[in-house]
């Protein structure tokens, strides 16, 4: 169960990741298995034909799929990217994106994740991501 | 072969590539089918531990990927990414890294490359990438 | 729309995939961008612990990413794989399973596939694929 | 180090492995962190081209990878595969395949490793893919 713990906890790392500061992005929703996050574009988050980069899209859905991942692990877990796919299903041509990242098997070690970057109305889906992620169990 | 062409066409591709300069990063070397790039470590690109931020090494490696791509494609070719995947073999744990793009099967249509990123020496390896490339004919 | 034409194609492809023949795999449903199908468990598709190999599971869902592909593309197409992600979740312990292949994204020259083996009430899910299929128009 | 003990387990295992022996896989080389197997052409094992299936090219990987994994996991370790990407870079028009599989990162939890599909002459690429191995230790 999603205690007030663990989304504190969530919150709290968030705060420490000065990548997501810089691409402006913010937490959403925190529920247990799902995790959305936000971002508006800016100049400096485009490529060469004015839509967000991939990599932005990739970074984004990381960390959407990690905190996902986090919301289901013990209080003590700590959590690290395995190993993610990205799938570019069309031009992310809009002014603001939704990552949302979910659980879809809650292992002891591994946890795997799909994320989805859509538009705003979550109608649209331009990005997929499949994520391996590792509980790190603090000591 | 290479032509001093395709060498300024990515030169003045990546001066439109305004999420490359907000990471800072810079091209090292541009080779028919091989491209570096290199980034120093900011406070911005971290993550949690004060390592690179996986989708910081993400970015990096589709764009080294691509050029790669771009360098073996005719002039006229522009490049988008079908779809990557990105292993974390470890903590990126250096103040410089250098990503290499590399072209494994030039087709057609599609254009097959992988990546790694290394610390400056080029003996560490902390990422690696295997990356689709579309050729995107320009009419 | 799903014609019978090329529902018939997709049955008289499957006849020539001696493979398939091999595992004993059998069409379950045609729909358009959606295909089933499934596999009896025999001794020699098993793995050292008795449960369907990987590879079997892998090849079931390429079969039916590919055939989902080839439901949406023009009837002279034909369908190559490019590339596919398997994610396998638990171990395949069940008698029969059902491979369902599904259509993502629909491109000119690109089909992008969801894929995913579950047991017979399609309940339990075993393995997941993303898969990337390539229109390969004969002339 | 590669102990007679570890090679004898591998081919112990290799035994179990009902779905390679229905393959006709034969395991060439063992060293440590590089496993090579081998596979003639027969019609079961073809796609409608006549060339081998993409699941048997990721069956055999997936097998090659997994024992690479082993050969360098402590002596009570078992594997399995926590997942796999394939790229399939050309058709596999050969009568012979060797399928190489190789240890690039060995963690403790996690190995990770690639692989890739040849001719015989270990000259032209086929297909290639990237893996990460669970280290499931007996108890």
């Amino acid at each position: 169960m999603l205690t007030t713990e663990i989304v504190q906890k969530i919150k709290d790392d968030f705060k420490k990741q000065h990548f997501m500061q810089m691409l402006g992005v913010e937490i959403l929703t925190i529920e247990e298995g799902t995790v959305k996050l936000s971002c508006v574009k800016k100049q400096e988050l485009t490529q060469q034909h004015g839509f967000f980069h991939a990599g932005v899209l990739a970074s984004i859905l990381d960390m959407a799929c990690g905190y996902a991942a986090l919301s289901v692990m013990p209080k003590n877990a700590d959590v690290l990217s395995v190993e993610f796919k990205t799938n570019l299903l069309r031009p992310a041509n809009a002014n603001s994106i939704i990552a949302t990242g979910k659980v879809i098997k809650n292992g002891k070690t591994l946890v795997f994740c799909e994320g989805k970057i859509t538009d705003i109305t979550e109608q649209k889906e331009f990005t997929t991501m499949q994520a391996t992620m590792f509980n790190l169990q603090k000591k």
